[in-house]
């Protein structure tokens, strides 16, 4: 994750209002605040859940309203042979040592991460001038050595003669042992290896083994997809920048099987379709972009990889990844099932292994992603007309927690009973928000900040000719329109 | 659990069927099939992952479509305290025994439930013998049995002389223990105590966590209601009935804030509502009942219980729990976590904890439920007007996962394209299936199945009128209606 041209004590400013106006108006608070959290869980406050919902409900239209698409909701839990036909009992590791004089344990390029510049410095020179022979220049390459420093022996050999974080003895650390980032769990009432289950740490599995079933099932042909949204689960060592690597995170997958061959094809079609749907739901075009994943660091699984990345305030984050899987899914399960996972073609007659193009979007990290596109800081007029700071949230109407609010402007002449008419008139259909405290200004200035597109006021003329207005959030234009047609109005905007 | 009037064989073909058809169809499939299935946990497959999100969708705007209702989305793993407050690592157990002989484990209810009828009899009539004076009659209460075992200390003794299951020794078993039914994980590196952390057994405690959170950003006074939809998990030892007890599951909970000594009026309130709920979505009358918990077997936790029961094919189940939680969560919370968890009421300018009404419906439950009500088989015209057995599921439209499908009749005169065309107008609105193939009665059976509501056909007359018949899955009536008005006659039904 590379830095932007910002200075970091912006980028925690920038995060930190953020991550305080979330908390504070209800859209993402603490997990088990009351006990003092638990690290790396996040609950959405009512602002939040709307938000989430809408932003998996426009992926999910977006993805399964297609002819060629179903969706599924598999389980979490799942049979554990899953994992290893997956690889992910064998690699999904990291490795860590134990301190044998004080029992403490750490991931062995955390110890690297959490030392002191000038510590990191005196480390890397040693490793330069053991491996590259002195030519590698300090802050470039710590970021890569942290990589390095997680498959690479001789760095490995190095940090292991760092002293203990904990109790600070030297050369205490055990050899590097691979740590499994999966839950784990017990089904029934024994605690032995025969019981264990994972939490699953990727969607897509549930996807392959019903493979087959889907297909009967729906009576697909070749190419098509099957798409889920549903929570998973990492046993993260690092968690880190609030939303984006957190324990337990809410996946949004969509597999599509198709015919060895075609598969580069339809590799660049679901490219272009998934970075359209960010750009067509309003997020910053200029921070968005691909990072191609170098062909000798692909994972185990793949044939092509890219990653959809945005712009946050801490550096270029992965949000979507776009993978060529072929079909190394499928043949490890039909491999450990013994079932087969062949699909047929009743026009050729073939029997084949399908290959799949994968598209995998983080729900968490794109609705932090849409959270801090959409905010803006900006001079706009007042109500007596004078430039003041407003705090607005720019998101996509469709994105928004609340679709409108309704203000009546003074508290007399019947206008109290017309507002909460309207309102009983348009809650069904929208998410509505009456507020009739405080100056007009302020009612406006509350709205802008959690991205509500349209505020209708109730005025005097109101109750002589049933007219409202309707302000803009983004232009801050009002216009005036019949109360009878708010209703289409608004669905014309939001649907 | 009682039975109805069906015979034992009926019950279990009427549920074999509906899981048979379940399976085909793609409504749910068993988790991790492939490799034999997990027990206890099922994926929703392209029809049922619509059909439940229909639902969930059906319950969200039903509870926070109001003014008075907020939602939230809380994660599964919480903090270990939080379990403790709310009395889960004492209470939420089942008692087990292990044979000393052969290490096998059982929970003391399963050892007495696995028996033959005979043998069953045997220990009732020794039980009845030493404890009710011979009074009791066999079948009148295993059942109760089954209950007592489990909390009565001579009941239990009785069992443990049972000869093991497994080894089948005599006299082997140790005391009964306390076995907790909530999933352990640990979180970070180390697995051992202080790193335990469970997967939530109810999503309730993540709103009582979150009471003054949700309050203050939402700026609520009292009554209010926080809503959650979620998956929770529970280690249970016997799962059975499909979907009915499982390990993983949904539930779709709302807890009611409300001010002291309004709370009894206030639960009778939520009580209607609730009914009324399944009752709108057309669930039918007479196989819904309230069940009340006798005052001597409330939870710890309850002033008054009802559960909503549904009448399966198995015998009456309960769908929702309706339960005034008095000031127990919110009290315990305050007294575990140090932090005041009272409500400031500006007006009286009182500091009070207040009472809870919780409403807490399955997710999974009620869409068994559904699913089950809604399935029949009846006679029917074919299309050559004879009568046969047509399965048709008489889903509530908005529950159905299919809208509406779409029938060209012939091959030939445009009609295909005009056909695709009526389908890519009305996909970005419904969710509709497109079928050319095969006769129009088996095409229509194919949709009675599933319960889309509305089969559309273009025919020879189409081309010349731009008409189109909708025919009605439940009264089979057909109507011809201009196909530029079809948006909007669907919207009409389905909105």
């Amino acid at each position: 994750m590379s830095q932007n041209s910002k200075t970091a004590g912006d980028q925690v400013k920038a995060m930190e209002k953020i991550v305080s106006l979330a908390k504070r108006r209800g859209f993402v608070f603490q997990s088990s605040e009351i006990y003092g959290g638990l690290n790396g869980c996040w609950d959405y406050g009512p602002l939040g859940v709307e938000m989430l919902n809408n932003l998996k409900q426009q992926w999910w239209k977006s993805m399964t309203y297609r002819e060629n698409v179903e969706g599924l909701d598999a389980s979490i839990l799942m049979h554990p042979r899953v994992w290893e036909a997956s690889g992910h009992v064998e690699n999904f590791t990291d490795p860590m040592v134990d301190c044998k004089q004080c029992k403490a344990r750490y991931r062995i390029d955390v110890l690297f991460d959490d030392l002191s510049l000038k510590k990191k410095k005196d480390v890397l020179r040693e490793l330069d001038a053991q491996k590259f022979g002195g030519q590698q220049k300090d802050e470039t390459i710590i970021e890569e050595f942290a990589k390095l420093v997680t498959t690479d022996q001789d760095a490995a050999r190095i940090v292991l003669m760092l002293p203990c974080p904990n109790c600070g003895n030297k050369g205490t650390f055990t050899e590097a042992r691979k740590f499994n980032l999966m839950f784990k769990t017990f089904v029934g009432p024994v605690e032995d290896s025969s019981s264990v289950v994972f939490l699953r740490p990727e969607t897509a599995q549930g996807i392959f083994v019903n493979f087959l079933n889907v297909q009967s099932a729906s009576r697909q042909k070749l190419p098509f997809g099957i798409a889920q949204i549903g929570k998973a689960f990492r046993n993260e060592i690092n968690t880190k920048n609030f939303l984006f690597r957190t324990r337990e995170f809410e996946q949004m997958e969509m597999q599509f099987f198709v015919k060895p061959g075609t598969d580069v094809q339809q590799f660049e079609y679901w490219r272009g379709e998934r970075m359209q749907w960010y750009i067509d739901l309003g997020m910053t075009e200029e921070k968005l972009q691909w990072h191609q994943h170098p062909k000798d660091k692909l994972a185990h699984y793949a044939k092509d990889a890219y990653d959809v990345e945005y712009l946050f305030p801490f550096g270029w984050g992965e949000i979507e990844g776009v993978h060529n899987r072929t079909d190394f899914d499928l043949s490890r399960h039909e491999q450990f099932s013994g079932k087969s996972m062949k699909y047929f073609d009743e026009e050729t007659k073939e029997k084949f292994t399908p290959f799949v193009i994968e598209t995998s979007a983080g729900a968490s990290r794109s609705f932090m992603a849409f959270l801090v596109d959409s905010y803006r800081e900006e001079e706009a007029p007042n109500a007596e007309g004078a430039m003041e700071l407003r705090v607005v949230m720019k998101l996509h109407p469709k994105l928004s927690p609340i679709k409108a609010a309704i203000f009546p402007l003074v508290n007399r002449d019947g206008m109290p009973e017309f507002s909460r008419k309207l309102e009983s008139d348009l809650r069904p259909y929208f998410r509505v928000f009456y507020d009739d405290s405080g100056a007009v200004g302020r009612r406006y200035r509350r709205q802008d900040e959690i991205g509500t597109p349209y505020c209708i006021t109730i005025d005097s003329q109101t109750l002589q000719d049933q007219t409202v207005t309707v302000r803009d959030r983004d232009s801050m234009v009002q216009e005036r329109i019949a109360s009878t047609g708010l209703k289409e109005y608004l669905a014309k905007k939001l649907m």
